[in-house]
Formats: structure tokens, C-alpha cells, sequence
């Protein structure tokens, strides 16, 4: 067995690499340099190795920088610019943050707290996520730095279900719950204008189009398909990923009674809290005051090293946040770089020509279908917005295609289509990162997710769209 | 006890707000701008928190960090920048290449091949240390790559002597040979010209100042202090720093059981060999073919990785690189920031200035003394030279010491000079990190080695310098 996973293993490493020269040595199509096109070569090499099962994605990483910075395809301060990236920066740090949550038992305090009252079914719970994620997102420009306070929550509920490293039979149940927190975070992400950065950002875009996006509009024009959406996929996902345990009837009284023996807040507990209260205050009001939202989770990493809560002892346990850093900033490096060589505008328009001659709704479909499925090669929303959302649109609106609800399906695509691979949203690696999902089962329920969340906004955000906003 | 120490350790840390809120407050001397000084009193604050024994140096940096960036006295991404830094990674990923050496075997046996044939007491591992790290040192013009070498031998000479972290009774025996490795790599750079990217630099800084270097004259210079400085300091150290065993007679005898024992190279050390004599090739042509010795180094992690001898599960167990990547990427940019606000050279030149009137010799020796103090600010030798060598130099000719013996002095000193902080050099960085020594006692015999050096180079150095170097 061993053997053979282990031979299978070398083939892909093999294929991989074989995939790699293939594209290098392959002339590159008409209107791409050969370092654009050498690029995509490794890039796509590390994900095809990671998707065959070749290598962990951090494996395929660092090879794949050595490979960009050793054949001269990026200068070093180039290949090395994305570990300086701040938002990379306050993922690094919120992990080690929440640690402080988890192991102070806050967050099993309110894993407890939530069950107690949702916590009839598993389906209960996820909806807690969502709800509280939901109410919370207006509030937050970064859905990294939302995520930080979700993130230990779904820890918390996780445990407090039994989903432990130590019991790896609640194992699906774990990865349930995680995976409704990044679902839930792709889509309160969608629902309101000022739940993420880039949601502004292509609003400005947009309105070199013409379209005016207000908080209020993009909160009606949101709000059927992403309420759907939200109500939907807590169900959906339940069905496929089948947890162990569903129905749990007796969860809230013991969780209550849990509760009840647990007692009072303990010191750790009431340091932990206060840092965060005044952590998602400062994260809250960070747009309005010009405060940096890793500057706030430093702050709040320090007090709580300062306190004593946390210790050398538990980051010296954190070696996975390492690699996480890693991975994702060689990766996010490489898509940014593979965008500012020409490499996506190009696609983008090689597609969009394509669709010369189709009727509006076939190329609003065929635009939306396609500007999902290039997230695949992105490492960023931000970085997928700047890059192909105003070629999307222009092309969509020459070829007849109202501006309006192309605009906000291409920007709410934008959110939900963040899960689609684990690195597609910085939001995901709190998630991600976690014992409880493989790279593989990511890879396969993000492409779930990412369908059904593009057939509720096609099918039912596309008239609804049609009806509010033209 | 517990009590105390946690009392203390507040006390400590009220102290260090003082110290910065002091400074921050009180208005800076003239000829600094505000925000130069302000930046020194959170710099200031955090190396006095560390030494005083409030914080650990992680958790120091890490406030700092939030407080530069949430006062607006940083940009975040000036803040953030030393990240990126490619010497800092080169660190990162030496850790953990490091790791492979020790996980498969081959540093322990590379440990008792040494004390088979130097171990018949401490002192001899020592001196086999800076044997090798002397000889290899002219092909290896980056001082920390050298490191990512020499690091695994000297934890294997510590497992060979029992000096683990499961028996702390040989603690100061691990303690002895890591600062002994920490010392070595600073001589050796100081011996060869091309051992240290620093060196090169400073005599094109020398040549405006009329002074040509040579890699011979320069092997010339530095060869009677150099040597003399390797001879003594493992003997002066060892007598400082007492280790619990000095005398070994039997040793070299079981070190040969030993090796026998351990039979043949297993499948993993021979992988684990063969990288690394690649990855040592390569950093030795590094800079004929102009590679990136931290892409060698991702190259190198990326192979182990690839072929199994690493796994995710060892990287996850290295979450104390994460904390040493953070603190010292946070100082680093903290201190190389001062210096762009023109805080280093402010100080050169006010210290300059009040040298007015006094004789050569006295100009000469308050120089160099004040030069290799001044290093308690910096966070990188490249850096100091950068902003101070041209400066001192300058105003040591006008007052007319010869040029040719302060330049090479003051060059030899920021190379010796790199072992007075932790953070003194990003060589250190890979030893400092184990568990044998505490950031009070490098401190210590940091500064320590530091005066045992410069007493050499000033009192044996200089006469031999006005024979040969004039």
C-alpha cells in the first residue's frame, strides 16, 4: 500500500514536471511574451501537481519559487515580495490570535454558548455561522480580519461537538463546520458593499461604465441571491459532506450543562476576551480612523504574549502557520506577477473575443461562467477584480449585454467564487489550515460550492437583478 | 517564586513604557526630526524591555511593530518590508533545511566523525568548528548561507556530547559550542574578503577614501589579529562559560563505537548529502553565475520536501522559526528605518564632532570603540557599514589617523562586532534560536566576546597593521 502510494506519488511528481516543460518549451500564443508564458508554465505545474496529488501545496511552492528565481523568470525582491504583504501578514498573525481563544477556552465557552442555543442539529449550527458572520460583515472591510473572529468560533463548535484531533471520528464533522466558514464569509462578503475591499474597489470600476453602486443598491440588488444562498447552502453541503452526527437533540441541555461546569470566566479568559472586543472595535472602525488592520492584530498578538496568555512555548507549536505563510505567499506572489506580465488581461480578451455574435444572455452567461472559472488561477479576489473585471464588463456591454446586472453578478461572483481552490481567497487559509480537510476534499467541495452558489445568482439573482437594478 | 518573577517581570515592563514614553516625549536634540526620534524610542524601548527581562525579544518586537504603524510613524509597508527581505529568508529556510540534516541522522554522525578525531575534550570541538568554518569561509560570500552549514554540524557535535534538550545537564555544553559557532562565523568573515558581502562593500566605500583592498593585502591585514582572536576566544569562552564537561579522553574511542554502530548512510542521509552538497556548490558559485542564494536554499527545502526526508508534520513542529522569521524581519525594518531617517548618521557625526582635539591615537581607539558599540542599534552588518563606515572613516582621516589601518580596522570590527546582540547579525540568528542559550546570557557574552575581540584587534591588530598596511 505504502509502496504504491508512494509510486504513485513519484508519477505525479513526474507528470508534473513534465507539464512544466511542455508549456516552457511550447512557443507562446500570439500576443504573450515567453516570460508571461513561462510563468503560467510553473504556476499551473504547481497546481496540477497539487490537484494530482504530486505534492503538498507547500512542496509545490517552494519549488516553484526556486524554479521562477533560478531560471531568472523574477528578480528575488520580485519572487519574495508577497511575505511583506500585509493582508498575508494579518492572516499570519490572526492564526496565532485565535490560538490564544482556543486555548484559553474561550472558544469552547462559546462553541457551548452557540450550541446550547442552535445546537438541536448540525445544520443548526452552521446557520449560526452564517447568521453571526452575516451581522457582523457591514462592519468589515477585510473578510481576512472577519475571518479572524470567526475562525474561533467555528474552533469552538467543533470542539464543542467532538471534533478533536484526538477523535478523528468526528473528523467530517469538523470539516462541515469549517467549511461553512469560509462558505459563509465568501457570501456575507456578497451581501454587503463595505464586507470586502475589493467589493469598493469595482464599484469605482464600474462606474467608468456608468453604473452607480451605492451601499443601498448593491444591498437590494444582493440581497435575494445571497439570502437564498445562504439559506441554501448550509443544507446542501450538509447532504454532501454528511457528517457524522445531524440530529442532536439533546446537545443544547448538555451543552448548557456544560456551560454550568465551566463556571465563571476565568482570568486567561476575561484577558482573551477584552483583547478582542477592543481588537474587533479598533478592526471595525479601522476605514474610518486610517488604522491597519495588521497593525491591530499585532497589537493584539502583543498584549496577549504580554499577558502571559499566550506563550513562547505555544507559537513554537504553531509550525503550520509557518508553512501557511509560505505556500501562500510564494503563490500569491506568482499569480500577481503572471497578472502584471499581461498573462490574465490576455485571456480575459482571447475569451471575450470568442463570444462575437451570440445573443446578450448566452454571453452574459458565458462571461460569468468563465470570469468564475479563472479564479482557478488566481491568488487573490482583489488581484481577479483589477485584472478582468473591467474587460468583462466593456466586452459584455459592446456585445449588448445590460450594464447593470453584469456589473453586480461579475462583483458578487467575485465573493462567492472565493472558495473555488484553497488559496482562492486569504480569507480561506484560517480554514484551510486546519486538520480537518484535505487538500483534495477542498479542491473538490469548493467546485461544489462555487456551482451552486453561480446557480442560485444565475438563476434566480439574474431576474431578480433584471427587476431591480437595470 | 512564580509570584515574584511574574511581578517582576511587570515591573519590567512598566519600565520599558517609561523608557519609551520619556523619550517619545521629550523633544529631539537638534538636528533630528521628530519622527527619527520618536521611531528611536519604540527601538530603544523594545531592546531595553528584552534586556531588563519584561519581554521575550518576539514579544517586544511585535508591540513595537503595532506601535510604529498604529502611531503613523511607519507606513505598513515600510513596516512590513523586512518580510520580503531575501537575507531573512535565506535564515527561515536554512531553519528548516537544517532540520532535514538532524531528522535523518546525518548531523549526529557528521558529530561523532569531528570528536573521533578532535573530541578528546571540549575544547577541541571548539576549535574543529572554526577549522572548518575557516576554510570553507572564502567560497561563501554570504555569512548567513555559511551558517545554514555550519548550524547542523554544531547540533550534531551537541547530540554526539549528550547535550539534548531531554538531558538539560548538558545544557552549557550546548550553550558553549552554539555561541562558539556564532563567534566563528564572525571571525571567518572578518579573515576573508570575500567571506562577508559586507566586506566588498566597504572597500569600495574605502576606495573613495584613497584605501585599495585586495583579497590578498586584505588577507594580509587581517591575518595576525584574526588568528590570534580564533586561538584564544574558544579557550577564553570555555573558561567563561564552563560547560560541564571540558576533558573527554574517552570520547574519540566511543565516537568510533558509535559510527560503527550507526553502519552504512542510510537512504535519507544520502538524499539529505547529496542536497546539501549541491545546495553548497551552488551558494559557492552564487555569486560567479549570479544566483539567489535563497532560491538555492527554497531549492534545496523544495528537493527534501519532494523526496520525503522532510515532512508537513516536521514543519509543523517549527513554529519557533515563525517566531524568530517575525521578531527579527520586525527589528530589521525598525532599524533600518532609523538609519533612513538619518538617526545612525547623526550620531556618527555628533560622537565625531566631540573627538575635536584629541591626539591620532586616542581619535583611532574612541573611533573604533564608539563604531562597535554604536552596533547595539543595528540590526544587520551591511546596514552599519552602510551608514556609519564612510562617516567614522571620514573623520578619522581630518584628525588625522592614517586611513589605511582605521579602514581595515573599523571593517574587521563589523565583522566581529556581529556576535554583541542576538540580532547583531542574521547569521546568529540560526543558533540563537535552540534552546541552549537565553536571550540574557547572549546579551552577555555577547558583549563579552565582543571586548575579548577588540582588545585583540586594537592591541595586536594595530601594530601589525602600521607594519604591513600603510
Amino acid at each position: 500500500m505504502i509502496a504504491a502510494a508512494a509510486r504513485s506519488a513519484w508519477i505525479a511528481g513526474g507528470l508534473s514536471l513534465a507539464v512544466a516543460l511542455l508549456i516552457w518549451f511550447t512557443p507562446p500564443p500570439e500576443g504573450l511574451t515567453v516570460p508571461a508564458w513561462r510563468l503560467f508554465a510553473v504556476f499551473a505545474a504547481a497546481i496540477f501537481s497539487v490537484i494530482v496529488g504530486a505534492f503538498p501545496i507547500f512542496t509545490a511552492s517552494v519549488l516553484a519559487v526556486a524554479a521562477t528565481v533560478m531560471t531568472g523568470l523574477l528578480k528575488p525582491a520580485q519572487a519574495y515580495a508577497g511575505f511583506a504583504n500585509a493582508t498575508i501578514l494579518l492572516i499570519v498573525v490572526a492564526f496565532l490570535v485565535a490560538r490564544a481563544v482556543v486555548k484559553c477556552g474561550l472558544g469552547q465557552r462559546l462553541g457551548h454558548l452557540v450550541v446550547s442555543l442552535f445546537g438541536r442539529s448540525t445544520l443548526g449550527l452552521s446557520y449560526s455561522i452564517f447568521l453571526v458572520d452575516g451581522l457582523i460583515a457591514p462592519a468589515f472591510p477585510s473578510n481576512t480580519a472577519r475571518g479572524g473572529v470567526i475562525y474561533p468560533l467555528v474552533v469552538g463548535l467543533a470542539e464543542a461537538g467532538g471534533a478533536t484531533p484526538d477523535n478523528p471520528a468526528r473528523r467530517r464533522l469538523g470539516a462541515y463546520l469549517m467549511f461553512s466558514g469560509m462558505v459563509s464569509l465568501s457570501l456575507s462578503s456578497a451581501l454587503w458593499f463595505t464586507a470586502m475591499a475589493a467589493n469598493p474597489l469595482g464599484a469605482e470600476i464600474a462606474r467608468s461604465a456608468g453604473v452607480t453602486m451605492t451601499f443601498g443598491s448593491w444591498f437590494v440588488a444582493a440581497s435575494v441571491p445571497t439570502l437564498l444562498a445562504m439559506a441554501l447552502l448550509p443544507y446542501l453541503l450538509l447532504k454532501i459532506m454528511a457528517p457524522e452526527v445531524t440530529a442532536t437533540p439533546d446537545a443544547p441541555a448538555a451543552a448548557r450543562k456544560a456551560l454550568t461546569a465551566l463556571g465563571p470566566l476565568s482570568g486567561g479568559e476575561r484577558t482573551v476576551a477584552a483583547t478582542f472586543v477592543v481588537m474587533v472595535a479598533l478592526w471595525a472602525s479601522a476605514g474610518t480612523f486610517g488604522l491597519d488592520s495588521t497593525a491591530i492584530a499585532f497589537l493584539g498578538l502583543g498584549v496577549l504574549m504580554a499577558t502571559g496568555v499566550l506563550t513562547m512555548g505555544d507559537i513554537a507549536k504553531e509550525g503550520d502557520v509557518l508553512a501557511t505563510f509560505i505556500w501562500f505567499a510564494v503563490l500569491y506572489t506568482i499569480s500577481g506577477q503572471l497578472n502584471e506580465m499581461g498573462f490574465m488581461g490576455y485571456l480575459g480578451q482571447r475569451l471575450a473575443g470568442a463570444l462575437g455574435g451570440l445573443g446578450p444572455l448566452p454571453v452574459f452567461l458565458a462571461l460569468v461562467v468563465a470570469y468564475v472559472l479563472l479564479h482557478y488561477l488566481f491568488v487573490s479576489q482583489t488581484a481577479h477584480v483589477l485584472a478582468l473585471f473591467a474587460v468583462f464588463l466593456d466586452v459584455g456591454v459592446k456585445l449588448g449585454v445590460p450594464a447593470v446586472p453584469l456589473a453586480f453578478t461579475l462583483l458578487f461572483a467575485s465573493n462567492f467564487f472565493a472558495v473555488i481552490t484553497p488559496q482562492g481567497s486569504s480569507a480561506n487559509l484560517l480554514f484551510t489550515g486546519s486538520w480537518y480537510l484535505s487538500q483534495g476534499e477542498l479542491y473538490k467541495l469548493g467546485a461544489i460550492a462555487t456551482v451552486l452558489s453561480l446557480v442560485v445568482y444565475l438563476v434566480l439573482g439574474t431576474p431578480w437583478l433584471m427587476l431591480v437594478a437595470r
